[in-house]
């Protein structure tokens, strides 16, 4: 069978072809053009998708079904982006339009988080899981979460904003405006402002270095504590703290049999994972008597986005 | 068609017959007998069956259903009581032993809040509804979920533990000895401790009186609040800030279309809820293009466990 895949992202939009057990047989990218309108980009993925079609000598009856999933808030049922300011979106009718444009019947749409976790869950790091909790460290957090083998979406897709969950009262502003948001304590760009504070703080830490060297970013600290700085060490315990509570938090309400995180930083592997993983089986509620909870990085890496967008559409 | 309610309680074990619109034709009570273990206090539970069967001149065949609840943890697929605490409950395997005493075939136990939010929406506060909030605010906070119409369990029943989750980082000690827990902030226990210290703080206040007179408990700040004791109002305020907050975590995780408080607290209706209301509208992520969240009180009170422990065996 064959399903098409859609990553539509604020700077570039990658589209590809896959049967049923996720293998991609060929791929597209175009450039996000910020300037045009929310239909104009449904023009341009409706050309992509036909171009797709054409040149695997296909034709439209043999697509089993098109998956887009967008950095923004979603209408799964209504096939509605709700708003996604990276790309002129707003109440846009996606699946409507696109289909028109396409004449491709099977068509879905849904957050990026919900993508990452379905793609995950079909095809990679939670393969066979019934109850799944994804966490994407990125500019912010994205949660994606299968209950009982089901995307939960909350009513009207509105749920699954798992980054928005306060866990330190009257805490650092979240980008949403709100305070204490697991966001602003967790999130890549958190690691990276938890890391500059530490750098100015102990200018005797090599991250002073590193920062002048390469710059300053999510991997900062990981290479400062290769040199076992001490400054470094201790903002990292800090982070996993934070991480981890967030993590630990989403466990106790879904208990799920494994928790993926996803982002840049799951490269990080080990260094990130093990930590997190302690953090969680120590902290969860009941651990004494419930199985425990696997902590694992997500396996789809790049083309998760891609895979998790076509997996929207082979859900039962 | 004839079902049982069970809810199991410390004190007592209450039992009802019921139909299948929850209502009630037949009512037993017994005290619980804390001396006794788990296997004895199921022989207590399986006479009551019988004798309730007996008296109301059905046979064992009518009984459709029997369900019960437990103030525990239970692991619902193998309908058994992981650990119970207040009735001397480990890994008791309820389910076997009654259907071996009763001779009844279709038997199905679950944590109390999960029955509270079974009955309220299918015969409560939520009917009709799919994506359903319960918050029961007690010795400690319960919470029960129903997502797209059907109970969040988590991986082997060890979910909803929403009363577990961090608000407050590092902050005050939950009963269950980890740190700023959603239960450590706004259960009933921690309402009475909150209201204690402001008494302490401010001898001026009313509620010192009212203590003196009527003891100390969860009404002793609402009382104060009706004689516009500004202690009183200021505490209330802090208080729905601490409850609101895990409402709003839950409410952002599962957007709920409702979300229902239950426990003796319920009872102060729009004194709690109005206020409880603004701030979960006010503050739940994307209100301006998501649909608003209502947040009533219980509506089945007393009876709520005895009717949701039926339900359980109700259903889909």
């Amino acid at each position: 069978m064959n399903y098409i895949g859609i990553d539509v992202g604020g700077m570039s939009i990658k589209c590809a072809l896959l049967d049923e057990y996720g293998k991609i047989s060929a791929r597209k990218t175009i450039v996000t053009d910020t300037n045009k309108d929310g239909l104009q980009i449904i023009d341009d993925i409706a050309k992509m998708v036909n171009s797709i079609i054409e040149e695997t000598s296909l034709k439209v009856e043999d697509i089993s079904g098109v998956g887009l999933g967008f950095p923004g808030s979603v209408y799964d049922e209504k096939g509605e982006v709700r708003y996604c300011c990276n790309i002129n979106m707003i109440r846009t009718p996606v699946v409507k339009v696109l289909k028109e444009k396409t004449r491709i019947k099977n068509i879905k749409i849904s957050n990026d988080a919900n993508c990452a976790v379905l793609g995950e869950t079909y095809f990679g790091a939670a393969k066979g899981a019934k109850d799944v909790l994804l966490v994407t460290v990125g500019t912010g957090i994205g949660t994606g979460i299968i209950v009982d083998g089901r995307l939960l979406r909350g009513n009207r897709s509105a749920g699954a904003e798992g980054g928005h969950i306060t866990i330190n009262i009257g805490g650092v502003e979240c980008g949403c405006g709100k305070k204490g948001h697991f966001e602003a304590y967790a999130s890549t760009t958190a690691l990276i402002e938890q890391t500059q504070k530490t750098a100015q703080k102990h200018p005797e830490s090599i991250l002073n270095e590193i920062i002048k060297k390469d710059g300053l970013d999510g991997k900062t600290l990981f290479k400062a504590m290769e040199c076992d700085d001490k400054a470094a060490i201790s903002t990292f315990k800090r982070y996993i703290k934070y991480l981890g509570t967030g993590l630990v938090n989403l466990a106790n309400i879904f208990y799920p049999e494994i928790i993926i995180i996803g982002g840049g930083i799951s490269k990080e592997g080990d260094k990130l994972i093990l930590p997190l993983q302690r953090y969680v089986s120590k902290n969860v509620y009941g651990a004494k008597f419930n199985p425990k909870i696997k902590v694992v990085a997500a396996e789809l890496k790049n083309d998760a986005g891609i895979v998790g967008a076509a997996a929207l559409t082979m859900e039962i």
